[in-house]
């Protein structure tokens, strides 16, 4: 069987979060798999807005049309920007780290927290749960009121593991998301310290991938999801 | 009290569309209410899928910081595409015309159908339904087969009068809702020879627009829809 | 055009909030529109349960019987008692300031507290944006523990400034909901102490119902909402 | 132990109605219980819409007020019109025959039809399934087209008899439930004849009821159905 | 008319637990009704976790095969083990004391909390009141962390009365529900000490099971309960 | 790293199913992966009811207990029959193909279809939509009244293609689900012939459980998940 091609898309223009996403993929996958990261270059270095999510999708759109030809893609922003419009431009499988981050909780957990940087993004999280049917499987979206370039250092890990101990004790969680790209390479010093599963999707979404494509799984080419209208309409 | 100014920002790129809505919101606006209409540059001319979606949201977005200072913002394409990113960047309203047409069907009748263009639309539309918590109004979406830019024309009216009689007769709808900005120039005609109310969210989109304003209301600037992080960071 | 005629109909007996209401409504319509006020004759003062909703609503009936004609009628309690009865007796719009607070706050914001007197009301409350769809926007119903006839007044600003602050604070509400038709006399002197919107119903409402007539759009004649099956049935 | 004292209200107009209800629910209640029967004196003989149902939760409330004492209440119109005010105006077990036919389905079958009067009806009834937690147990709401006075007689079973057979064989449905209470006087015929329940919330509700007294469980005096904040304010 | 014969499952292997139920279900019944006890004799003393359920329900189902031919089943373990099996094996009513002592709080208030043993049991409690609809009535499930043997005595009385102020006055509660087949023995003492309603499900639950009965109305035979594929199959 | 111990439940007891999907769980997981198949000893061949769910469970959570150990299991009914009580029993991962082939479906479409073998299967599947918040998801379940006994075979294909078709023309699915472990052998043939994705639980399931392991993820050790109360306690 020929080596699996993953395209990893990080949204926001910060190349090492986009190393470190590539790291954290290579380390999940199988020998021979070969990860292509990709930033975007233009929008917001670490998103924490709307604003920044817009621009982002239009980068992972632009990105997935200039690298078509990969086995899978991951989108590597906690939102999913743009990931059905992207699914519209291939019949690979596309999935994004925060639906598989969310998918992760709810296999090794009945109840789950979400850890994420600022207070203003929390509306934009709890639709997203509400949108995949999970919101009651959620006790709490907990922010830090650290931003996303606070984030992925090893002084970002005591806040996060003080709401961990906090979700488990006073909400009940049993597993927790980190709601943000950059804060998965710092899963496994978090894990070490707390003792509930500590769910990032760039692992996770890394392997879901995979699983989908090694069960010959893609993008539906029917319906809502098929290439759209005028393929060859370019924005960019 | 100084004129109502509103903008109405149509995220396809066919100007006719924009002018002929523009010509709707002003019928239904104090006669010395102005209304600037402003055509998206890049994109689709007529959006029907995601792909379309994500550029029309970032030309909302592009239109919104060039044309600051309006008194309030009617984004005229039913998705709605980047409403919430239009939100962080002014404290004036921002409505769009999807989420309208809906609150309008919902004030004028306790069961509606929605009329949209192409099959492949329906996910979409249903999504935004339960977003809005208006799923279990809605008895139905029906697809006519016919994009965009095939509505608009006098020939149009036949078929969404023949879906809408269908609506009625067959599902129970009490009004039905045009999912398509284009359609909203054939509103009047196709009521003239359906029995129930008919809702575009161009004529109750500037209704409502303009009663948040007499109201005093505008774009809370706590929480979700404060200014972007960094306001100054553009990506078009 | 002919000036639009607005009955504003009040299921409470205190006849200074249905002129408190009509002054309000009568200041964010055009200069020439007529607003008819009527005050219930049999009831409560200030209604605070359900007792008091189903008279309120018996009278709503009973005013739609007698004064028919309007171009809008706009229920101005905030149970909205009897709306859906009161569309049966005429195809003009008919709207309540609940569900009109409720999509003021759904508009302007992505998270609200609704602001009450009584806590033995906040069953219904909840209840109602079930109805509605929007109780996953709603943070928090807070009971002031004041009733109807402790609001409207200089000194009830006070307390509702300070539930708005601990709901901004605490819940993360980006807007509040007055959830009194005689809290909305002191919207003005709340709004200029927060800052976050203050949405009440009566000002919105009367927009509202000015809106959906300027769009030719009225309550639905065809299904639940038609004409009642004996019109001449008279129960009062 | 004291007999049993149930009181039975039935909101419309119609005597016949009200001795055919206490007739069933005599059949299920101890030989010793009483039932009395109280009929509403305005209104409307055969309800099938809003304005009806206003006017019938007001003679629920006034009935309620004229006869205390007893130990618990049936409300025996399918709407359940005044529920909640009536709970306000004792501690005695109030129960409607909506609410309890729709149990007594849920507690027999996974998944039930409704079989409904008037087509103009069934959003009420969906409504009130949503806000009984039960619409997904709902595979359809079946209207005959034959008025609430049509039914109860001989004749009327044919038509229930082929509406179920049909809920059954094209909707899945397990159960059917009689949404109205005309319809109690003939459900031991269709029961003959049809395969599965056939429930009615007479008889279920007058069970209910007996058994809730029975248990030693009355309505809350604390909260939302504590007593009216002014008992003494009569609205008839 | 014959006398009712209730067989009370007790899925745990207390049989002191099984005779205080079946006397409270005496208690309720009509005095020549008889209650036939039975006891799992396999499983657990008390059931606080899902490996709990499940031996529970297959003790369930082998003690409804071996003891066919009663009125009604009333199964008396909160979680309702093998409910829906029990009800593929007859015709006759089976009710649960979970989904009962959940009517029971939904017929006689508008909000209710759940007071449950250990914390680890809350997420099932939660899942099952939104199965049955409810969990937007519950405001919230409390854990004594006592677990189901330390229930039914005297000294258990006291944590019960303690959580249930705190569910009244912090959460807004109006009834509890006792989540705990051992605990039903110490309702009325409870009940004596606290100002709501207090609602277990063996009472209500053998109550409900008689109105059904009564009512003529039995499992369906039809869909989803009718007996199984196999039923000679034997799995004990 | 030391290859991954998958062990794969059947909890039916036919071992040609379990053979069947063992092979194809070791065809998507690496060449090294070592694959332990289990198979019920007593329960059903081919389950179709909860009287077999209930036996199933019992087993699944025995065949735990008899072989601990591995690092991840898979249960391989599609009701994931005992799902919870096995996670208590372990902190490997613990996945069903029932809930994977519902997370495949929504990783690759926004609508998709359910396939399963007996019309009485279909509320249990509806309700396990519910209860993993995918219901809104699923366009409908079509049975195809052929037992689990005759899937799997060769002649099985054409049935499931025309309920594909269906689906797809008539529903608007964007993929289809096949709800039977038994149907798994013939995704490969059935995908050949439509031209939507196939999900089976098995391929993704196996996939599922070995990218939790490889991201080092497995079953909460705190809360609802955690050991049973009395680990000791066995009840076979």
């Amino acid at each position: 069987m020929a080596p699996f091609h993953l395209a990893l898309i990080n949204p926001n223009t910060t190349r090492s979060d986009t190393d470190a996403m590539v790291a954290l993929a290579r380390g999940v996958l199988p020998a021979d798999a070969e990860v292509l990261g990709l930033t975007a270059r233009r929008g917001s270095p670490g998103i924490e807005d709307d604003y920044g999510h817009v621009a982002a999708a239009a980068e992972v759109v632009a990105l997935m049309q200039e690298n078509a030809g990969h086995d899978a893609y991951l989108i590597a922003c906690f939102n999913d920007p743009g990931i059905n419009a992207a699914r519209e431009l291939t019949t690979a499988p596309v999935v994004g780290i925060g639906h598989c981050a969310y998918l992760a909780a709810s296999l090794v957990s009945r109840r789950f927290a979400v850890i994420t940087t600022l207070r203003r993004g929390i509306p934009a999280l709890e639709d997203s749960l509400s949108a995949h049917g999970l919101r009651d499987r959620c006790v709490g979206v907990l922010a830090l009121e650290r931003g996303v370039r606070e984030q992925g250092h090893e002084d970002a890990v005591d806040p996060i593991v003080e709401a961990t101990v906090r979700a488990v004790e006073e909400l009940g969680a049993e597993a927790v998301v980190l709601a943000c790209g950059a804060m998965a390479s710092t899963t496994a010093a978090i894990a070490e310290r707390v003792r509930v599963p500590v769910c990032d999707g760039v692992t996770f979404g890394a392997g879901t991938a995979h699983a989908l494509w090694r069960a010959g799984l893609g993008t539906s080419a029917r319906g809502s999801l098929a290439a759209p209208e005028d393929p060859g309409r370019r924005f960019t």
